[in-house]
């Protein structure tokens, strides 16, 4: 296999670069940047690497994240999505990582790679950690108007990759609402709900968002309008307190070599709800393997996208929900 | 003005007394305590209070959170919150403080006490505590489908309700959405923007859930879906932040002295972020004076809300928005 990295999206494109230079090193494995080659190779000149193993492929062109994603794909043939989610459609062991428009990535996936057989929608999964272990959101903003039989394949999607990728049998689903009696919520939860009891998953019922960090269930279900909300507001309420209990400690009369101790320590339990340490998640439902990191990603966070993106291919991830959603359609 | 208080509501009745009699002392108030009276005297009892300034309306039944709150406002006619209610539609001068179904509050609210003239819906506001200050949200839960007419209106009450009881002049508006960019979001979102936009209002364009700690607007409005999955998943992140940093500092070989210091620090300001401390949050729209405070209202939570509910009265909050609504339609 082969990784190829979108060298123009994303805040920080020189720390793109730089991870996937440490991820060909680290993993051992062949990399294409697609994107601006005068930029790339200007980093590269600064910089160490396997001349044998990293190849560019020109694309003048970006997609920004405030363009129409589906007007933006046809339009900007040289924008460094099209043009590596072209190499992918024609290399499908190979896989994309980009931290670029989520929404571009959706789409360009769907309309140039395609879809699995039997699946509606693209959908993008996100990791939450928890005080157990961690719960898996579907959907995390890719789909912003829904429906109750969209929100049930999400569902099965999800339980596939639960069970392919991260070895859980028999996920337990939840649905994300506002409070867990059925009957709660707006009529697309409502209605989900029912779909849901009457499928042959794993239901475990309503989820409050309150409760997703007690693990009570592996996957929360949700249309990727109040997944977005979730997830941003979980990111924004940890750099929130973060924020506030490093000034006060700060200011306290500690000593400050236990100052130094708590901020290391308050560092590396918080990380865990930094969307850099995830590194990327995997657009389910396209007949390819493609990544979505973080726009702000730094080349940790891009490391640990390809890393994750070598895990899905050994897993066989994509083929393995090919064969199962081919079953249920 | 008399507070009237709900002792058949939330999770724990006993300290909704302790904490209705606390507030009586402590505001110089007289107070009717509306629920089970046998109860009541039980908990009354075991306490010190002015017998002038408490009176006990009898009410046996109670509408709990999984009932469907229309339906049993009708039904329930010896229920805590229609008997209150009734006595606040005939006392308009009164306040109502109940840690009871919402549902129930907000529907009962609207058929027994009415709402005021012009508005269409009553919404749920609530503060969310910031690096800067606070913002306020509404919807918190209130209203499940809406449309982008009704969020436009939500916009307009909350604009009266803090230049009122908040005194925020001109309040800058901004949209809950999934991105920053106009376009963004789903159906609800890009047509609300374009309503805000072209309104009177100080819209200041979407807000990420991330960015509201921020406090670069002073309210964000949403369908009471996303704010509910909002609100309680701010309150999940704070919960698990607490616990997993109790957890390390516990585990850690900090000074046992430094250690409690530590706890100490951490309880005082996360507390901010717990809905305890922060008490109720007014029914917005209707024509009397409704506070709903939190199900697990501690002793605290309610004297807190019994406050507020004193401050509404103070500031003519519900005379303000029936003038203003008033000329709106």
């Amino acid at each position: 296999m082969k990784l190829i990295f979108d060298i123009n999206g994303g805040d920080n494109r020189e720390e793109i670069i730089l991870g996937a230079l440490e991820a060909s090193k680290e993993f051992n494995t062949d990399i294409i940047l697609v994107g601006d080659e005068d930029f790339a190779k200007s980093v590269l000149e600064k910089n160490e690497y396997d001349r044998d193993r990293i190849e560019i492929v020109d694309a003048k062109e970006n997609i920004e994240n405030n363009e129409d994603p589906a007007f933006a794909i046809r339009r900007k043939k040289d924008s460094s999505i099209v043009v590596a989610l072209k190499l992918l459609k024609e290399n499908k062991d190979y896989a994309f990582i980009s931290a670029g428009s989520t929404g571009a990535l959706l789409a360009g996936g769907l309309f140039i790679v395609g879809r699995i057989k039997g699946v509606k929608r693209g959908v993008l999964p996100v990791y939450i950690p928890g005080l157990k272990s961690k719960t898996m959101v579907i959907d995390s903003g890719a789909n912003m108007d829904t429906s109750p039989e969209l929100l049930l394949q999400f569902a099965n999607l999800g339980k596939i990759f639960l069970e392919t990728q991260y070895k859980i049998e028999n996920p337990r689903i939840g649905l994300l609402n506002i409070g867990l009696e059925e009957g709660k919520g707006n009529s697309l939860a409502k209605e989900t709900y029912k779909l849901l009891k009457e499928s042959d998953l794993n239901f475990c019922g309503n989820v409050e968002s309150r409760d997703i960090s007690n693990n009570d269930c592996d996957l929360v279900v949700c249309d990727g309008f109040a997944g977005n909300i979730l997830l941003k507001g979980i990111e924004g309420t940890a750099n929130f307190i973060t924020k506030m209990l490093f000034n006060e400690v700060n200011k306290s009369d500690l000593d400050e070599n236990v100052k130094h101790e708590l901020f290391a320590l308050m560092k590396s339990k918080l990380s865990q709800l930094d969307s850099n340490e995830v590194g990327g998640t995997l657009l389910l439902g396209i007949d390819g393997n493609i990544v979505k990191a973080h726009g702000s990603s730094n080349s940790v966070a891009i490391k640990n996208a390809a890393k994750y993106a070598i895990e899905i291919n050994k897993n066989n991830v994509i083929d393995k929900i090919k064969e199962r959603m081919g079953d249920e359609n």
